[in-house]
């Protein structure tokens, strides 16, 4: 089936393998007139790179990018914008083995029964490298959200067990450390237990916070788009995420409504606000005017060093080490998938909004009977 | 925008307030020659009724199904299904208060920023109501899948801080007690406890875990249509859901890989299984073979008889408490719906399959030539 | 296949078979605020109705069409908006003998050939009937139009080898007749060849056309969505229509470019403005700003009284005459539903034009940053 | 918005403007298992090259095509087939007058409407290179087909008022003149129409006709999806496509239903089939297992070297006249783009109809209860 696309009005389409020539996307519905250059998107994918510490794996990939159409004199036309990578350090050599085998936690059985067969290069499509088409497509919505006054902070919020704490929230270490978290003292504590995870040849889990700001009320639809349900679609489809929380939650779920609920209340500038976040911004799947605030539960890299016990395609037990140059923890990385995906829904919602009202319908087009 | 359907090639369309006329959905791309009469809908509504216990809103809500079209002497006809619930216990007096300010937790102020005013009436369209609509197609998904030998089994997990224990893990219990709990002791400490909050006019969260037996491995497409993702996006587009979890979920991001993946094995019937189940059913967003474990993390209900502080319509603090029969817990009342929006979300994946190889398309059409 | 939607962003959704409870559509994606009553609805089905003239059916269908939901107040609230049309005339007895034979021209063999079986009822899903809910719909679109200055004029061309005469074209004459020709002469013409049709207990075929003024420039979409393409799904996709043209149509085929390209000019009033429409209002698939003009053909009624060679379901060769109360011409009755489908498409065109540019965007939510 | 995909299960998505840096197409949802080389796709854009003859552009464009993901040892994986063409033979110099005015006939007008501002460069995306997409996505779909049983026969059928005759049919002939006609003498017709088009520095019009045999009964949808109504939507949304017919077309609106309905017969095999086929193999929008027969109306290529009023995007009235390398006639060039669009379409057709019964299902998947 189809499933490369993600979106309805502003829809990327993303394609390539680990392996392969090269990985791409194609951003359709992009308005025309924004300002768009590659260094816009190859900042973003420069925030996913991996060698860039000792936590990532030591492989070097340049990841330049390439935009091939929809860009006119510095300016977006309307076109749909094709943005390819192509790649490089590709050394098949590595993998020849594990196409005979079923590497635990990874997705190679599941597309041999899918399809037959598959290619074992690296992962093939279900690499981590896929997701360089969406970030690519993250950096244009984040572009395009930006103009709209809507920002975004991500950071890892915890590595195995090690969570930053409130009391030492400071942002600005974001960038800062390798691993992205906004607490030195977390941060510092999370190295030391991901030297004890190489150590000992396996690998760890943790979780990606993202924060919206500047989201008008009233995007995202009642039922089934649900802006809260659309996050999750898109979050959820990253590779390695096995939870999504907006608000508080599964807190809210041990929670009394009486502690629960947000309270209105009239602010200072006169306008109604929220005395509490909760909800995380969101109120019947729409966005309520406070900040949006989402989780994600990533897995520990399947792709450890330590004995496993798993299968060959011909269905004998064995025994396997996987080697290469991989992550002992893929967190960090993916903080940028995280906010590209989060853009991207966003960039959606806001664009399918803009025809709820007959009001809003009159003044764009203009009203011409009553 | 039109954000009322759900599924692609199996596609449900949901309408109707808690106030008007009726609710009902539209069920699209069910296979012809499905025998359906209206008693399968029905035994699925009754278990999202209300008035079964003094946990629930003591309203009465006969909730008696239809179905308008799309079946023949018996059977499905591939047309699309019209299911129809007239709605009679209105009592929309009780909600005319509502009309003039925000209750906290409820869409009342999102709807009314998104489409400058609100049909008031017991929450309109953000009432619970509208998961009748879910859960009507839910039945005809879940005997579709019967049919192929996928089967569900949805609870309550918890309610609030009371969880049911592995050890008294009983399924035969679900249907016993009111709050679909499989474990009678976690059942009886729940009473006590919501027994507490009704007595401080306060609500509770919990949580609803859905196992699905029987799913081949191959479901589920790579990249944005991952099998997880569109159970993460039919499960959040529920009212109140405010998680999502797949497998070990928020767990394995504690974890190490050593101990998140799934080692593979050859089981005694000679085939490929995995020894353990972290991954909850799913790789790489493809269904594996193995049980499908999700859980969704369910907030209290907003409608609480406590003081709360809110707005009116006009932009003035006032405190109100929120008369009428409300539930003091929804989780129970929510098993089926979760449970219907996840086998929705599995047929269509099932369906958009059915293309996976050219093989499978050769036997299905016939070959012809090389 | 879920086949039974139209439109993106303003999505319609079609039920329902000729002999079952009823019929009906769900309209989702309708801005609020639209002045909306059941009266609307019930002008444009009039224009469906058979038993007007004896040039169709005798059956009696009073058709009188239900809100279920989505209006509050007399105004739309942005929920989708369900409408039901219950059968009342339903002789199925009169359609028993059909059930054992396939009927040329009707879609009897591919249903069961599709389904395995079929609603052999009146045709069920294949009816005629089927379009209640597609002109219900069009009864919304048409206003959403309307309040915009868009509007159309639609009308019988041609009945058999009668065509209408641009010299005596005559707007009014359209409700005057039974034919909805704008051509009296044309009219008196057309109702002795069906008079001669009826005698020879055959049918006829014919043309609408649909013109559509007041539509701005820059609705559609280049490629794929092109205003011209979804016309014509709209259109070729209501029963019977076998043709379909834009502007000049198959004309153009036989031109040459010197007089086929419409000469841009500046009109009396400064703006840029096309000295002809040979292109029908739309370049490149986008409207240029000029009227749209479509036409549909339309084949004769497949259900004659006449003799007939054709072959029972277990296969074997009989003569048929089909009884019953059938259209001589079904041309006349389908024009609304060519409207309507044209109208439909046109909203959800202008719906996804919003976000076609940075500025519209910036100005629609608020510029916030460069 | 997003309009650059087409299909649903089976989505071809494409980008590229004719003076960027090249064009491409991502083709996501073809199935497993398919031998697929470049050369596959290389032979389809072959005839749509330009330069093989007078009548069409002396511009030379090599086009050759690049696979860059979704192929692995030989054959398709499931993954998205990325495929790129660069563009070569820019000369941008030649377009730059352009910018200034509005081409009548041509997109330039309605592009700068409603994006503000264009890609002046040939055409940008309304340039005929849009089609290279189409056409190296249609390769894939035509090769599926083939294997499947399935057979295309594309042609002119008429260039201005020249047509082949019936009794004249000999489809070698399509490959061995540049105008692509299955009649030689109309061919040699309609050449010299041509040279008397360019003596007069004009272009000319006409139809291409596709017939599709083999495709088995029951494909299609009943209602929107009819494959008459994908396929309008399909070859609509080729530029300069204004008509399109299935079956008798236009002049079945003239016919009497006793000559139009198609009788069913039993076959010297034992199969039910038609004596004729009016209805150009489609039944209620469902495949019938006679051959589709659908046409196209091209209009005469835009660019001509004649004298044209226009005016400047200033609004300045100016006479024109369109210097570069264009063809007379696009037809012959557009039989392959028609050909691909009308195989995606019905690629797309056949995966939806494999879940049209619970038969199917069943036997697909395995039935495990009653």
């Amino acid at each position: 089936m189809a499933g490369s696309s993600f979106g309805t009005i502003f829809r990327i389409t993303t394609w390539g393998e680990s392996h392969g020539a090269g990985l791409g996307v194609v951003v359709d519905g992009c308005p025309a007139g924004l300002p768009l250059c590659e260094n816009d998107i190859q900042l973003f994918l420069n925030r996913r790179k991996p060698g860039q510490s000792r936590y990532s794996t030591p492989r070097k990939e340049n990841d330049a990018v390439s935009i091939l159409s929809g860009v006119f004199e510095g300016k977006t036309t309307g076109a749909p914008i094709s943005l390819i990578v192509f790649n490089e350090n590709q050394q098949s050599g590595d993998y020849s083995e594990i196409a005979s085998y079923y590497r635990p936690g990874h997705a190679d059985y599941t597309f041999d029964l899918k399809y037959g067969f598959r290619d074992y290069r690296g992962g093939g499509r279900s690499s981590g490298r896929e997701t360089i088409g969406r970030v690519a497509a993250g950096a244009i919505a984040v572009k395009i959200l930006n103009r709209l006054g809507i920002t975004f902070l991500t950071y890892t919020k915890s590595i195995g067990p090690v969570c930053i704490r409130p009391e030492n929230f400071d942002p600005s270490r974001i960038p800062e450390n390798p691993l992205a978290m906004p607490d030195s003292a977390a941060a510092e504590e999370a190295r030391k237990y991901l030297d004890e995870c190489i150590q000992k040849r396996d690998s760890s889990g943790g979780i990606i916070e993202c924060v919206i700001n500047g989201l008008p009320a009233g995007i995202g639809d009642p039922v089934f788009e649900k802006l809260s349900a659309n996050l999750a679609k898109a979050i959820m489809s990253v590779g390695a995420v096995k939870g999504f929380e907006i608000g508080d939650g599964f807190r809210a779920a041990e929670a009394a409504g009486s502690s629960d609920n947000d309270a209105f209340t009239v602010g200072a500038d006169g306008k109604i606000a929220k005395r509490t976040n909760h909800a995380g911004g969101i109120l019947g799947g729409i966005s309520d005017g406070s900040r949006i605030l989402l989780r994600a539960a990533i897995k520990p890299t399947p792709s450890i060093a330590a004995d496993q016990q798993t299968v060959t395609r011909s269905g004998e037990e064995i025994t396997v080490n996987i080697k290469g140059r991989h992550d002992p923890v893929i967190v960090p990385r993916a903080v940028v998938v995280v906010e590209s995906m989060a853009a991207v829904a966003i960039v959606d919602a806001l664009f399918a909004n803009m025809s709820a009202k007959m009001d809003s319908l009159e003044s764009f087009y203009g009203k011409k009977e009553n």
